[in-house]
């Protein structure tokens, strides 16, 4: 099959925010497929966030764009030409087209979509995206029903996923959306208790004083993919045991609007690109577990098996510079006073 | 049982790191139990660093200390009378004495001590520390056996605890500690690989390289109890799905050494009081769980119980526009490139 295969390349990388120069369109001949290989046809590409990322020459969870080569992202597409069984020309299919008029992928790389559904879903609420706010609610915002949610860029096809199964749930449904129209469709259509317009407040104090209003039992699970100033609006807000499923932060992507001194970007975007678990917690919580520890590690300790360390202060009026001097480390094991 | 009782009580609320003046020493009466109570004469009071918070009137997962108010804290000590069953004049005991020579508790908030074990222990090893150690270790830093662990302030009770089970559950333990003589302790007493003198670096990019030299294959739990210089050490050195359980910010407790403009140090103190699971993701992790997803929330697109929305842009030319104004939040619904 000949043809023109017209593809966008990475330029140049972006300094902050893309601008238009750093894309390059170039065209191409149509590729011959080899054996295994599918010739499709794109009709619909995705444009994700996440891209953003793979513009920069930074290791992250995933290889950057070369320079000239052509961006990274899903499509779908119909069938032109297949080298492999289980595809014909006119199906749809979708798979890791680039942003690219047509591909030619190993079939192995490729699903064929539901003839029942409209062909773009499998980009959005049944892609990625979707995928994203199915997982990430259920496996890492644990929903209870009774408790409250917040939702980051709230109509977008994450945001609009997490907060309708998390309504569907019995949970109370929260948006952070930029602008009325934004606010309008998060309640009428993906049917939000209530929805916010960050862009009504100026500062993040403002922005909490209105998520507050409208989450008068707290926040239960903040889903963040958002940072900035909702992120700092929310924080205060969570109650206890509340969970935050980190799955973007596209208000510190390229890098813009951080202060100099400000270290919570970088340690966000750690959480976010090494898929850390960072749990908080307070052992008073814990004193259930005492028997099972004591019985585990009693013994290890009467055996000489654990060390452990004591610096003793004399007497009762010793404690104060003892736990001054604690809270410098100034000791060495566990500061005991012996009265 | 007539006698005196003396405790040290809250004299004032510190500004920043505590004095001497804001303790004071209180004498009074010896308590006379009612029925079901114990009074106990106290023979050792721990310090921990928790009580630091409790000099603050802020909103904290324990109720403050009152201005005259004793200092709370767990002791050991010897039964003097009993009002109870279950507890003789001589048997030892521990409870929540506050700093005080006497206490006079219900019997029912006194354990009474392994009298195979030294006193102490009850508030080290075998004492609230240890139960730290033990319970975050393993429930929430979720060791495996040739992973590394990296733990801050490693010689006190609570890191020496967590440094010895991870050895002995097969881990390479790095400790920090302030010190050579610590450092010394750290690895000929409780058995660490490697310790680093956090003292030894005067910046946190070169302690990092001091803990990466002892850490070849990166770190994969950091027992953060610390904050400040070794948490910007240790995050960029993080593996993948690495955890970080949070139970104290020692190096951040009363707000000195915290630049104005970084938002750090209230995040994880939020995820300290609250007792957060910040757990980041990436959906690419989580593809083998897409036909779950797909047959739960595929038929609900279907039929039109679940909304969704979508941003088309026109032509393959259009998508850098439409990628660029997305970054932006020009978006509403999911953004397509249809071709």
């Amino acid at each position: 099959m000949s043809g023109t295969l017209t593809h966008i390349t990475l330029a140049r990388r972006p300094a902050g925010a893309p601008v238009p120069e750093d894309f390059k369109l170039v065209s191409e001949p149509l590729p011959i497929p080899d054996t295994g290989d599918v010739l499709l046809e794109v009709t619909h590409l995705s444009l994700d966030p996440y891209m953003r990322g793979r513009m920069d020459d930074v290791k992250s969870y995933a290889p950057s764009v070369d320079i000239g080569g052509t961006m990274t992202g899903q499509g779908v597409g119909r069938v032109l030409e297949s080298k492999t069984d289980g595809f014909n020309p006119g199906d749809m299919v979708t798979g890791m087209t680039g942003w690219a008029s047509h591909a030619c992928l190993p079939g192995s790389e490729l699903r064929k979509l539901d003839p029942t559904l409209p062909p773009t879903t499998a980009l959005g609420v049944l892609g990625m995206p979707g995928l994203t706010g199915w997982v990430g609610l259920h496996r890492f915002g644990k929903p209870k029903a009774g408790e409250t949610l917040v939702v980051g860029a709230a109509t977008g096809p994450v945001g609009s996923m997490v907060g309708q199964i998390a309504k569907g749930m019995g949970l109370r449904t929260i948006a952070i959306a930029g602008g009325p129209e934004k606010c309008r469709l998060a309640t009428d259509t993906f049917g939000f208790d209530a929805a916010i317009d960050h862009r009504a407040h100026d500062t993040a104090k403002s922005l909490r004083t209105a998520i507050a209003e409208a989450a008068p039992d707290g926040v239960d699970i903040y889903w963040e993919n958002v940072g900035g100033k909702p992120l700092e609006a929310v924080m205060p807000l969570m109650n206890v045991h509340g969970r935050i499923p980190v799955c973007g932060m596209i208000a510190w992507y390229g890098g813009a609007n951080i202060a100099e001194d400000n270290q919570l970007p970088a340690m966000w975007r750690s959480i976010l690109v090494k898929r850390l678990r960072v749990s908080g917690f307070i052992i008073f919580d814990h004193w259930d577990e005492y028997p099972a520890f004591l019985s585990d590690m009693g013994p290890k300790v009467a055996k000489g098996d654990i060390a452990y360390l004591e610096d003793v202060a004399d007497g009762l009026e010793a404690a104060p510079a003892a736990f001054i001097a604690m809270l410098n480390g100034g000791n060495t094991g566990k500061q005991i006073v012996k009265l």
